[in-house]
C-alpha cells in the first residue's frame, strides 16, 4: 500500500503547519483554553467530567484557532474573539459528543469515546449543555449578528447529520449528494468560525465573506483529507483504526470513486460490504487494493487540493502578513498531512 | 385502587382548565403553530417528517400558551410573542426528543416515540436541529434578554437531565434532590416561558419575577402530578402505561416516600425492583399497594397542590383580568386533573 508508506509523514506536516499559526495567536489561546474550562463547569459533577475527557484530552483547537486569527488579522486588538473562539469548540464538541452517539465509533482523537464510557445518555445531555452555553456566552458577548452566524451554522450542520443519515449504507450516492453532507456538517462550522472572526474585528463586507469562504473551502478540504487518511494513516496518525469507515458502511469519497469507476463485479462486492454490511477479514484488503486501483485516495487528496487552493485565493484580497501567510500554510498543510 | 378511580375524570378536568386559556390566546396560538409548522421545514426531508410526528401531532402547548398568556396579559398588543413561543415549544420538543433517547421509552403522548420508528441517531440530530432553529428564531427577533432567558434555561435543563441520570436507580434519592431535578429538568423552561412573555410585553421587574415565580411552582406541580399519574391513570388519560416509571426504575417522589416511610423487609423489595431492576409480575401491583399503605400518592398530590397554590400567590400582584383568572385556573386545575 503506497498510500500508507506516503502518509507515514502525515502527523508532523500537520503539526508544522498549525504551529506557525498557533504561535501568532498563543496568548489568544491560552485565554481560550481559561473560558473552555470556566464555563464547562457545573455543580453537576458528571457534566465536567466528561466535557473534560473530550475538550482538555486536547485536539487540534483548529476551529478557535481560526476564530481568533481571522480576528487579529482584521487588525482586531480587543478580547471578544477569545470568548466566542470557546464559543466554536463548545458548538463543536457538542457535535462530537451527539456524533459519537449516532456513530457508536469506539475511538475518538486516539481515546475511547465518552459514550463508551458513561453511555449514549450522558452524551446526549452533556452535549445539550455545552450547545446551551455556547449560546449563553455568545448572548453575553452581545452581537446578534454573531448569533446568527452561529446559530444559522449550527442548523445547517444538523441538517448535514441527518443527511447523511439518510444516505447511509447507499452506494449510490453522488459525489455532489457526499460533497453537501461536507458542507454542511464540517464546512460550516468552519466558515462560520472565520466568518465571526471578521465580525467581531468589524471588518468589511469583502472581507467577512472572504474569511467565510475560506473557512468553509478549507473545511471541505480538512474533510475530504479525513475520509482518505481514515484508509491511509496509520493508526497513530489519526488516532483511528485504518477502515473503520469501511466496516461502518459510511459512503465517503474513496469509495463513492470507486464504484463508480468499478466493474460490476466490484459494485456487488461494495455492495454486500457496505449495503448489506456483510463483511470477512479479507474484505478490508480487497477494498484497499480496489481504491488503489482506481485511485480513488489520490483523486480524493486532489480534490481535497483543490479546495484549500480557493481557501487560500479567498484569502488573497487580504494585504500580506504574518496572519494571512499562515492561514494560507494551514489550507496547505490540511492536505499535505496526508502526503 | 382507589387512586386509579380517583383519577378517572383527569383528562376532562385538565381539558376544561386548559381551554379557558387557551380561548383567550386563540389567534395567537393558530399563528403559533403556523411559525411552528413553517421553521421546522428542511430540505432534508427527515427533519420535518420527524418534526411532525411529535409537534404536529399535538400535546397540550403547554409552554408556548404560557408564553402568550403571560405578554397579553401584560397588555402587549404586537405579535413578537408568537414567534417566541413557537421557540419555546421547539426548544421543549428538542429535549423531548434527546429525553426518549435516554429513556428508552416506547410511548410517549400515546404515540410510539420518534426513536422507536427512526432510531436514537435521528433523535438527536432533529432534536438539535430544533434547538438551532428555536435560537435562530430568537436572534431574529433580537432581544438579547430573551436570549439570555432562553440560553439559561437550556442549560439548566441539560443540568437537570445529568443530574437526574446520576441520581436513577439509587432508591436513596431524598426529596431534595428529586425536587432538583424536578426544578431543572421541568420547571426552569415552565419559568422562562412565562418570564419571556412578560419580558417581550416590557412589563416591570416586579411583574417578570412574579410570572417567573408563577412558571416555576407551575412546572413543578405538574412534574409532580405527572409522576404521581404514572401509578395512578388510566393509559388513555396520559398515553402511557401504569407503573413505566417503576420498570425503568426511576426513582419519583411516589417511591422516594414509600421508600423512606416503609418497613425494612421493604426497602430490601424497592431496592431489588428500581436498583436490580429484578422484576417479576407480582411486584407492580406490590409495589402499588406500598403507596397505597403508604399514602404516597396522596402526599404527591398535597406537594403538588402546594406548588400550584404558591404559584397562583405569585400571580395575585397582577390586576384582575380574564387571563390571569384562567391563568390561576391552569394551576389549579395542572393538580385536579389527577383527581
Amino acid at each position: 500500500m503506497s498510500n500508507v508508506v506516503q502518509m507515514a509523514g502525515a502527523a508532523k506536516a500537520e503539526e508544522n503547519g498549525l504551529n506557525r499559526l498557533k504561535n501568532l495567536v498563543d496568548s489568544d489561546m491560552d485565554r481560550v483554553n481559561e473560558v473552555i474550562l470556566d464555563k464547562m463547569q457545573s455543580n453537576v459533577s458528571l457534566i465536567p467530567q466528561l466535557a473534560n475527557h473530550l475538550i482538555a484530552a486536547g485536539g487540534k483547537r483548529l476551529r478557535p484557532l481560526l476564530t481568533l486569527a481571522s480576528a487579529r488579522m482584521c487588525g482586531y486588538a480587543g478580547d471578544r474573539h477569545q470568548n466566542l473562539a470557546a464559543c466554536v469548540e463548545f458548538i463543536h464538541t457538542a457535535t462530537l459528543l451527539h456524533d459519537d452517539v449516532v456513530d457508536e465509533s469506539d475511538l475518538r482523537r486516539g481515546n475511547v469515546t465518552a459514550n463508551a464510557v458513561w453511555g449514549n445518555q450522558a452524551s446526549v445531555l452533556v452535549g445539550d449543555f455545552l450547545f446551551s452555553r455556547a449560546f449563553q456566552l455568545m448572548t453575553a458577548d452581545g452581537s446578534l449578528e454573531v448569533l446568527d452566524i452561529l446559530s444559522g451554522a449550527s442548523a445547517i450542520i444538523a441538517e448535514g447529520e441527518v443527511l447523511q443519515l439518510m444516505t447511509s449504507n447507499d452506494t449510490e450516492t453522488t459525489e455532489d449528494s457526499y460533497l453537501d453532507v461536507v458542507s454542511a456538517k464540517t464546512a460550516a462550522l468552519f466558515a462560520a468560525a472565520c466568518r465571526v472572526g471578521g465580525v467581531v474585528a468589524d471588518a468589511e463586507k469583502s472581507k467577512t465573506d472572504a474569511l467565510e469562504s475560506y473557512g468553509r473551502n478549507l473545511g471541505i478540504a480538512f474533510q475530504l483529507v479525513d475520509d482518505a487518511l481514515d484508509y491511509a494513516s496509520r493508526d497513530s496518525v489519526l488516532g483511528k483504526t485504518v477502515g473503520d469507515d469501511f466496516r461502518e458502511g459510511k459512503i465517503t469519497l474513496p469509495i463513492i470513486l470507486a464504484f463508480r469507476r468499478g466493474t460490476d463485479e466490484e459494485r456487488v462486492f461494495w455492495r454486500r460490504c457496505l449495503e448489506e454490511l456483510e463483511q470477512t477479514d479479507e474484505d478490508l484488503p480487497r477494498a484497499l487494493e480496489l481504491m488503489e486501483k482506481h485511485k480513488t485516495i489520490e483523486t480524493t487528496l486532489e480534490r481535497a487540493r483543490h479546495y484549500a487552493e480557493r481557501a487560500n485565493d479567498a484569502l488573497a484580497i487580504f494585504p500580506e502578513s504574518d496572519l494571512r501567510d499562515a492561514l494560507m500554510a494551514a489550507a496547505t498543510f490540511s492536505v499535505d498531512r496526508a502526503y
